[in-house]
């Protein structure tokens, strides 16, 4: 599959290089929202490390947070935020360079002092901004710097614009990660364009990463969050980069209503399902971006008995590290891929299995009834080597489909990651 | 901890670099059994590939199989021999080279034939032959090879000894291992002596790797069955080189009863225990064997309510490849460890979190009460290049603890995982 799973609502999904798009530089937010990014030394040698995100008027935020035991401080206090006051909201700041997690109480009175500094530059109160951090675990943010930041950010030397943003919460990504989608409910246009970070520690089952999306969509907190946790489910719980889960995962959504409300059972379909284009652009551009991954692998396991069941043989896959190097080097090497299928826990028959490597139009058999079938390995390894790299396994058991999104695991991974902090 | 949380009963761990024992070489399994390897062609390079254990009277047999939905032909065989007749086993006839998985039918028809050729050649029943195979899936045997390499296993071109059985069976493995523990039980010493491989595909929750022990303990098949399944719980199935789980993991267990018969139920106890040092040895000789592993990490996680969920957060830290590749470059990144922590589902309170790195005679603390600590990042790096490294993380909890194995992530598992087909 290429990037068009996304579907037709997608019109811009700049910054991945599989999909035409308009340029990052030219890369808006959703009407009535704002960017900028600054520079204020939370990393080292000038690169931009703070972003605003903020809204001429109140919206409605909802929020997807790591599962994790061990969470951030900025996830805290947003869930606090969302919980007490969803409907007011007006910027999310985010700096990169220090997550803010592991730091104890001192860490949740930086990140209240971080919305403090943000609502004052803003004029409005810290109860409206949301907070977000990513970076190195275990130290205090230099809360100096970032007041001289805050500033900056509501200042004319500010960088504008969300590609600015979208690169100023980069860590080891490679890549600024935006998308767009728009979809027409009722005879009104609405925009969903957002953007996200993430090369490393993610994993399905979860908010895998973190992500600022805006609407100009009217919706009420509750269903507003019902569709973030369903589109979600979708796009950034379907990833993986490395099995691990971060402290700070967190996806947010704020609703502007400049554009009117969303109304109806149908309304709120079209906008979920637009929402989830946006959000699986997001996720695939992330799972490409995998901390030194060379291309996207696309997971594609039908025949389930369930969407559920599918899911988990289809995360079973994307997460071996077999499989992962396996796609590396360009080695069908189906057996590691069934291998991997047998650990989901899910009863499927052994001899009931089909598999084949590449897109649909291109696909190579390379499994029948459970039995590797005589295939031409060039054509097989090629497969392997496009980008995306599709995996295509069915159970046999009924109609259920599940794809997730992963990418290859190669030596410069350990190289990106045996000596981060050091 | 050094190789000696094998315990005192282990007299001999010969192929653990770690440990003093006897050379190679010098390896011998229980009294009453011998061992024989030759090379029939399976491997390329006319090294060795095939192995076969025998003993001189019949055994009782027992085995701890792999979980994985899809199972090797052979797992399937030695299932259905041990059911009908667990107590007049003669042999093991193992092979590397073809893992005989995901090959239908005619797979298990090779399984049988391979018992069945053995069988001839000791003047048997091929009821009383148990099969082990690894290394390649979806590939047939080629039964002609097998045919002419077994008949050589019983004839005086064989290789004999152990040490050539242990590394017959090697696939990736850089090293034979062996290892040997002795206890006395009612006055009577009872030795029990193995060999193991296993070097990619390993994870916990099942036995991890191809096994064969042997003892001269004389135990019916139920409590040989129970003293195996403890044993294999406490060590094969507390390592994990890269969380994958093989199609044909397998731990067998022969015991002659030549010594005597182990009797009541402190009896058991003390045969398990000496069992478990045994295994506890070759698992740790296999994590640290581990595909491009440098050296062995123990992951010790202590204030556990119960065994399960100290074992749970242990595994969830060592198989992180986040925290192992940080291991491999000796980067105290104690942030991804409580990370990893925090995935494991027990609802531990992050501020009650004690981390150390290092032995416990020269352990630095990194983190209590859930913050870090001011320490020596030059001792926490030099603590990591140790071998085994050790990492040691307290829940404040209660008093269980639980010790898991693995080894640190290299760029070299890429390369040796990247082309193994092909």
């Amino acid at each position: 599959m290429s990037d068009s799973t996304a579907g037709p609502r997608v019109i811009s999904s700049a910054g991945d290089p599989a999909a035409p798009g308009a340029p990052l530089e030219d890369f808006r937010l959703a009407p009535g929202f704002r960017a900028a990014a600054a520079a204020c030394g939370l990393k080292s040698g000038g690169a931009l490390d703070l972003a605003l995100v903020a809204s001429d008027r109140p919206c409605v935020a909802a929020g997807v947070f790591t599962t994790n035991r061990v969470q951030a401080a900025p996830v805290a206090l947003d869930r606090e935020v969302l919980e007490r006051g969803p409907a007011a909201i007006r910027a999310v700041i985010a700096n990169s360079g220090c997550a803010n997690a592991c730091t104890g109480p001192g860490g949740l009175d930086d990140a209240r002092a971080m919305a403090a500094l943000t609502a004052r530059g803003l004029g409005c109160s810290p109860e409206q901004v949301l907070v977000l951090s990513t970076g190195v675990i275990g130290r205090r943010l230099d809360m100096a710097r970032l007041d001289r930041g805050i500033a900056l950010l509501t200042s004319p030397r500010a960088e504008p614009g969300a590609a600015a943003a979208a690169r100023a919460i980069m860590t080891t990504d490679t890549r600024a990660k935006v998308a767009a989608s728009r979809v027409t409910i009722g005879g009104r246009e609405i925009a969903i364009r957002g953007f996200a970070k993430g090369a490393g520690m993610i994993h399905p089952r979860m908010a895998t990463m973190l992500a600022v999306l805006t609407t100009d969509a009217g919706l009420a907190a509750t269903p507003l969050q019902a569709a973030l946790a369903t589109a979600a489910g979708r796009s950034f719980n379907r990833i993986s980069v490395d099995g691990d889960m971060s402290t700070n995962d967190t996806v947010l959504l704020l609703a502007s209503g400049a554009a009117g409300p969303v109304e109806g059972r149908a309304g709120l379909e079209d906008f979920t399902a637009a929402l989830t284009d946006c959000c699986t652009s997001l996720a695939r551009q992330i799972a490409r971006d995998g901390e030194g991954a060379t291309r996207l692998v696309e997971v594609v396991v039908s025949g389930g008995r369930d969407e559920a069941e599918a899911h988990e043989v289809a995360d079973r896959i994307a997460c071996s590290p077999l499989v992962k190097t396996a796609i590396h080097g360009g080695d069908p090497n189906w057996g590691r891929i069934l291998a991997a299928a047998g650990t989901s826990g899910v009863a499927f028959e052994p001899a009931r299995l089909r598999l084949s490597l590449g897109p649909p139009e291109a696909a190579v058999k390379v499994v029948e009834g459970g039995l590797p079938l005589i295939f031409d390995e060039g054509a097989a390894s090629a497969a392997l080597r496009r980008d995306p790299a599709v995996v295509s396994l069915d159970l046999g058991r009924g109609t259920a489909t599940a794809t997730v999104w992963t990418c290859d695991l190669s030596a410069e991974y350990v190289a990106v990651n045996a000596h981060y902090t050091t």
